[in-house]
Formats: structure tokens, C-alpha cells, sequence
């Protein structure tokens, strides 16, 4: 590996005969779920594309996901300047505003998909492109089938985007080779940083992934370059206290007092018990009723300063993974906007009702095909780091792990700056009128 | 502003007599306190400028700074290879490994500087460069007084170093433009992240500064690049939860439910107590019964979840805003290469017991001169920000903040790269024998 990617052109595997019937009308692109610090890209691909094709007549953005739409608070992407759209490409978070609105089941309470039809009739909207992870692709299958069972005619598609790398079906998920190359990079410095003093120290550093550990083994891209962690724990394999306890207590008694460790924030025992509801009993739930993560760290860092008696470190990545852009992987940046265009061509072509995703050439050098996932075969399933990936004694991941992640970090994003600090995108958002 | 920067050649302005004589023997080198993403330039500046130099005739490094020097754990730096030492100006953390370790009164115990001059003598060294804040610049100046009192002829030079911009005498300190660019980049890119959904929320981000608030008013270069924090606060004005929650509450109120602070780790009230020491008696004991450190992100993020009741994140850069050297100010780096280079340079020329310093000099375009401070005038004084600079409500700072720290955070400091991930300096730390 010397670092070189192969990018366009890529084939592209098809799932299902294309019906190349011609559909004139709208389109419109929403984001939703958790930013990542290349979704704006596959919104670049979405509207640079769209904006091409004769047959799609308005490209609009919905303003926070499916609430914009039920709210007919929609933007004329038609109006933007070239120039910002290509900026998108270079800011992080969702520039249209992102969402967590989880629709009914409709056979329960159709009231949102009645609307959701009402406002596609309204503005014409023929093409729908909805860009997000499970849940994302759960709520476009659904609206998919209603408007078909409906007799209204309107193509679907949805654009994968998570730093979880969780959806299942396509080898990776845009998002993530962009956090993973933070997580690698961050690691790197930190344990320069961490070992300096020739005194004791342990460092507790906290990745997020709820139930898939990718992120978190995405500090072994660092131990592969010398400098990362010691110990790497994955919501993939039950954790328990006494077991923590141990591993630090050997590695420090090894390593001459010194252990830095990569936890993900969705460890849990084997009932399924997170760290902090392992310590305390009642654990807050967060107002949309999950359990609220985040301290695992600061609890761990507590327990290894009992256990070792030296200073201790507890550090979260929080936000700061899902939004460095200035760190992006250049791949991931080309692919997130890849996956945008694609989804527009396709659906152009006759395509609806799949995932735009990816499936890795087989040979040395790194290529990716793109590939169309039926809906139905991705919404709301998770893939998880694979068990063989992960060491026996459950504390790190293998060379299969490095083999797969490794190209995902490659290439160099520029961001344009503006006095040496990062020039984002500035949508003017002009409003559609509403009907 | 265009982010261009004027770089050498640098006036040097002299403070003192030059002596001329001619001093031949071994130079020693050691870095001490925090890391900072550039400290390892310094040390690259020393060793390159040494190396040159006719009349040294050895270049030795103190493994953990003066503690190596008293254990005689010494590396022979001319057996590293000259591509390593320039991998230095990239590699984040203290290359030859710190210390925190204060030497006593020498009137009260002089054992350590009689321990120091004999290891000195043994080595002949007749160069000592040491490279720190302001605990390191007394420890100078205390070696120096005591080994001059011994008769003993060797050349002192401090090399200025410290995130926290508080050494008195330089207009600033190199560390610090790294830094800033790392908080005000990163504040951009979270401001972006946390603001995506329509839902109300709070983010309170804790930087680092016990009692100077350089680091955490970089913060308002992202407001001034419009994504920044709605409130400032520093630990140069008192600071107070009552006033806190009226702040938040009224920008929380005004910007329909969303406000970002930054807030110094180092605030407190008028008795000088520290956030968690306000809120809780005995300065919050852990579950196991140990102090807490830091944290205070964590309470006034609990405090802001009881006053606006909506979701809210507390986030601490921690270690990452002082080792983030893939996004290094190359002006800091250049800077900080170049305080080593003149510390060797001025030594040989006759220079003794002064630091290392920069005076901006007058005019638009930013330029800063080298000038030499007497040792005994910036040890162990703290430089703050101006209190002119802070708004008349102690929640922001001003244009002049802003015109002061844009020129010290410019230029692309480019990191070679190792298959997509930084390439650090792997020093070979050859021992030099013991005498």
C-alpha cells in the first residue's frame, strides 16, 4: 500500500432490470440522522447532478429531513451559486439541516405518508433522495411503498451516509473512512502526547458506536503505525469491570506503568448492561426514550485509577469525530459525492426503491464498484465488526481489520481557507413558495 | 489579512553587551512541562544550529529534562539521522520525554545544583538550553546564578514554549498559534455540527488555561469566522453560576434555543474557586474518593440542562488542542524552529541567562522580531489577557483579540504522511556512555 487510491471510473453492479421508462418532474434531497463530515458531499452529488438532467424540472432541498417536507419548508437548490455548492463538499454537519423523526408504521397511523403524498403532488416531486443510515433507509422504504401502493408515480433512493459504518449490504458506509481517519490520526498524537512524563499514567479514550465497534477499532490504524492504543474494547464482545480491571493492570504492569485504551461507547455486558449502568443502577434516559451513553470514559478512568493508583486520563471524541472535515479522507469525500450522483443517474435511468452502495474489487489495490441494495434488504439492520476480526481475548482487532480500514483513510481533502481558517459552505436557502 | 505571512529574515534586537568570548565545549538540551504540538521544532532548531557549530562539540539531548540530566540519561543527538530531526518540526509531544520537577531554593538545598554542575563538568557541557514555561525559565535562571557563583563557565538559554501564551516579556509564545488554530478550527466545525437539528440545545466546551484565557478566546476567531460560541469565559474575570445561567438564558432565548460557550477550565469566583469547587464543598469526590480533575465542562453542562431543560453536551479538547500537530500554524512551527536556532546562535556569540522572545513589530502586515529577555524578568510571571480586551460583560473579547492571535494561527504546516497517516520523527536515543 503506498497510499495511492484508485477512484473513478467505477463499475456499476446493477440489482434489478432498469425500466428506462421516462418520469419528468422535481426532485428533491433531504439529510437526516447524525452529521458526518462528509454528508454536504453526496448533497454536492445529489444537486450538481440533478441539476443537469432535463428531466427533472426542480431540484429542492427539505429543510431538517422529512419535517421540512410535512412542513413544506423546502429551499430552491437551483438559486445556490456553483461555488458553494462545490464548497459543500468541505463542511461538515448537514447543510439542509438534519432530522430525528422516526414515522409511524402505516398500517398504525398513515397521517405523515397522506402528507408526505400531498406535498410530492403539490410540488411535482417525482425523484426523492433521502440521505442517512438505518433509519433513514427504513423511512424511505416506507414512503416508497405508500406513494407506489398510492398509484403515484415517483422514484426513490436512498444515499447511505453513517460514521458508524453500520449498514449492512455494502462493504463501507460514506462517513466513515473520514471519523476513522480523525480516530487514527488523534490516537496517533495522544499517545506521543500521554507517554511524555516518565511517571505512571493510563488513558481511557471514548469512541462513539452504540451497538457497531468500527470506529472504536479505528485506533488501530494507529498501533499499526506505532503510536495508538494498547487495549481496544468493542460493543462486539460482552465487557465486564473485573476483566477491564485485569487487562489494564497487566499492560500497565508490562509496559513499565503506561496503558492507553480505546473503549467504545457501547460496551456492555452480557445483559446488555452499558458501563455506566454497570456502576449506577439509575442510569438517565434521554427525552427520546434511549439510554443516554457518554461517561464511559469518565467511569472507566475512575475504576483504572483505583485499580493502578496513577494519574488518569478520561477523553471523549464526542462531536469532534463526526466533524472534522479539515481531516477528511479524500476518498471518502469522492465516494460520498459519487454515491449522491449515482443515486440521481440511476433513478433517472428507472431505478427506485434501492441504496446506493459499495462493493470492494477483489485484488491488491484498493476500487470499490458501486452497487443498488434494495431497500427492504438494508433498512434498519446492522452490521457489526466481524467476530473473527477481533482477537481472542477480546481487546483488539486483527490484520483483516487494517487490510479493510486502510484505504478507507487515503487521500488529502483540501479545504479552502479564509485567513488560515476553513471557508464552509453559505447557502443563501431561498424558500419555495409554498402551493 | 490575506493569511500570508512574513516569515525571516527577523531583526534580532539585542538587550545586552555581547561578550564575544569564545566558549568551547558540549551543548545539552532538555524539554520540560506540558507538550505542545511544536515543542519538537525548538529541539530541531537547537540541534540543527549545534550540530554547525565549530566550538560545540557535542550535542547532547536530557531525557525528561532536568531529571535526565541529574540521572545522567543523555543521547548523543550527532548519531540521528538529519531526516529525523527534520521529522521533529511535525511530531507532536516532547521527543526526548518531559518533566515536572521544580528544583528547590538552592539557598535552602543546593543538592540538586551541586549535582547538576558535576554532571556538567563531567560532560563538559558549556551550552545549556532548556526549553519550557515559566517554571522551566526559573529553573534557568536558578542553575544559571548557582553555577556561575561556582565559577563555572556555561552559557544558559531559555527556549520559550507553552499553549497557554502567559510568559511575560514576548509578544507571544510558540505553542500557542497552534493551539488557537486547532480550538478555533475545531469550534467551527462543532458550531456547525451541534446546530443541525431544529431542536433546542446547549454545548458548553471546556479549553484549557488555569489562570490565562489566551487559549479558550481563540474560540472567537471561529465567531469571527461566524461559527463560533455565543459566550466567552476566561479566567481573567470572576466568574459566577448566577451570572451563567443568565447568560445562557438569554441567548438561549434570543437564538431560538441553541447556545454554544467556550469556557476556560481555569474560571472561577471571586474566592477562587473553581467551578466544581462552587458546586460542590469539598471539590466533588469521585465515587472511589478521589479528587475529581477538571470537569468543568460536565457541571455547568448539568447546570445548563437545569436551566433550559433542553439537551445539552459538555466536550473537553483535553489533550487534543496541545498535540494536534497535523493542524500546526506553520507560522508557530517556523517560529518555534527558529527560537531554538537563535538560542544556539546567540549563546556562541556570547549570550547567557536570557530567553528567547518575540516583539511584533509595527504595520499591517504581521512581523515579529526576535529580542532577548532577561531571565529573571519571565520567571515565574503569568501574562493574561488584557482586561480591555475582554467585553464590558466579561462574556466575549474584542477586535483586538482578533487582530492579535489571526496572524500567530496562518499557513498549512504540511505533515508527511505514512500510507494516509502522520509520519512522526523515530529518534534513535543512542545513550552517550556514563563518566
Amino acid at each position: 500500500m503506498t497510499g495511492a487510491v484508485i477512484y473513478l471510473p467505477v463499475k456499476i453492479l446493477m440489482t434489478q432490470e432498469e425500466t428506462m421508462e421516462k418520469l419528468t418532474g422535481a426532485c428533491l434531497f433531504g439529510q437526516s440522522g447524525g452529521p458526518t463530515s462528509v454528508i454536504n458531499a453526496s448533497a454536492a452529488g445529489v444537486f450538481t447532478e440533478a441539476l443537469k438532467q432535463d428531466c427533472i424540472t426542480g431540484v429542492f432541498g427539505a429543510v431538517h429531513g422529512i419535517k421540512g417536507i410535512l412542513n413544506e419548508d423546502l429551499i430552491d437548490i437551483s438559486k445556490e451559486a456553483p461555488g458553494e455548492l462545490e464548497l459543500l463538499k468541505t463542511t461538515p454537519s448537514s447543510a439542509l439541516g438534519s432530522v430525528r423523526y422516526k414515522l409511524a408504521d402505516p398500517d398504525k397511523d398513515d397521517s405523515d405518508y397522506r402528507r408526505l403524498l400531498e406535498v410530492f403532488r403539490k410540488y411535482d416531486i417525482r425523484y426523492f433522495f433521502y440521505n442517512g443510515g438505518n433509519d433513514s433507509m427504513d423511512t424511505c422504504n416506507k414512503i416508497s411503498k405508500f406513494i407506489q401502493k398510492a398509484g403515484y408515480k415517483c422514484r426513490v433512493m436512498g444515499v447511505p451516509k453513517t460514521i458508524d459504518n453500520d449498514l449492512s449490504g455494502t462493504d463501507h458506509c460514506p462517513g466513515y473512512g473520514s471519523a476513522a481517519k480523525y480516530i487514527a490520526t488523534t490516537f496517533m498524537e495522544i499517545s506521543l502526547d500521554a507517554r511524555v512524563y516518565d511517571t505512571p499514567m493510563a488513558c481511557i479514550i471514548e469512541v462513539m458506536g452504540r451497538n457497531a465497534g468500527w470506529l472504536t477499532a479505528a485506533s488501530a490504524l494507529a498501533a499499526y503505525k506505532g503510536a495508538g492504543p494498547d487495549l481496544i474494547y468493542l460493543p462486539e464482545i460482552p465487557f465486564t469491570i473485573e476483566k477491564f480491571r485485569k487487562d489494564i493492570r497487566g499492560v500497565y504492569d508490562k509496559n513499565g506503568g503506561k496503558v492507553i485504551v480505546a473503549v467504545s461507547e457501547g460496551v456492555k455486558d452480557s445483559k446488555g448492561r452499558y458501563v455506566v449502568e454497570m456502576v449506577k443502577d439509575d442510569l438517565a434516559k434521554d427525552s427520546f426514550g434511549h439510554t443516554q451513553l457518554g461517561g464511559t470514559a469518565s467511569v472507566l478512568a475512575d475504576i483504572a485509577k483505583e485499580e493502578l493508583g496513577c494519574k488518569v486520563r478520561g477523553i471523549e471524541f464526542s462531536l469532534m469525530q463526526r466533524c472534522a472535515a479539515h481531516l477528511a479522507s479524500k476518498n471518502d469525500v469522492e465516494e460520498s459525492f459519487l454515491a449522491g450522483k449515482t443515486a440521481v443517474i440511476k433513478a433517472v435511468e428507472g431505478m427506485t426503491d434501492h441504496m446506493v452502495g459499495f462493493e470492494r474489487a477483489p485484488g491488491l489495490a484498493y476500487r470499490c464498484d458501486i452497487k443498488l441494495i434494495n431497500l427492504s434488504d438494508v433498512a434498519n439492520t446492522e452490521k457489526t465488526v466481524p467476530l473473527e476480526w477481533i482477537t481472542s481475548d477480546g481487546t483488539f482487532v486483527s490484520q483483516e481489520f487494517i487490510d479493510y480500514a486502510l484505504p478507507l483513510i487515503q487521500g488529502i481533502n483540501v479545504t479552502p481557507l479564509d485567513e488560515g481558517l476553513p471557508k464552509f459552505a453559505a447557502l443563501k436557502k431561498i424558500r419555495i413558495e409554498k402551493k
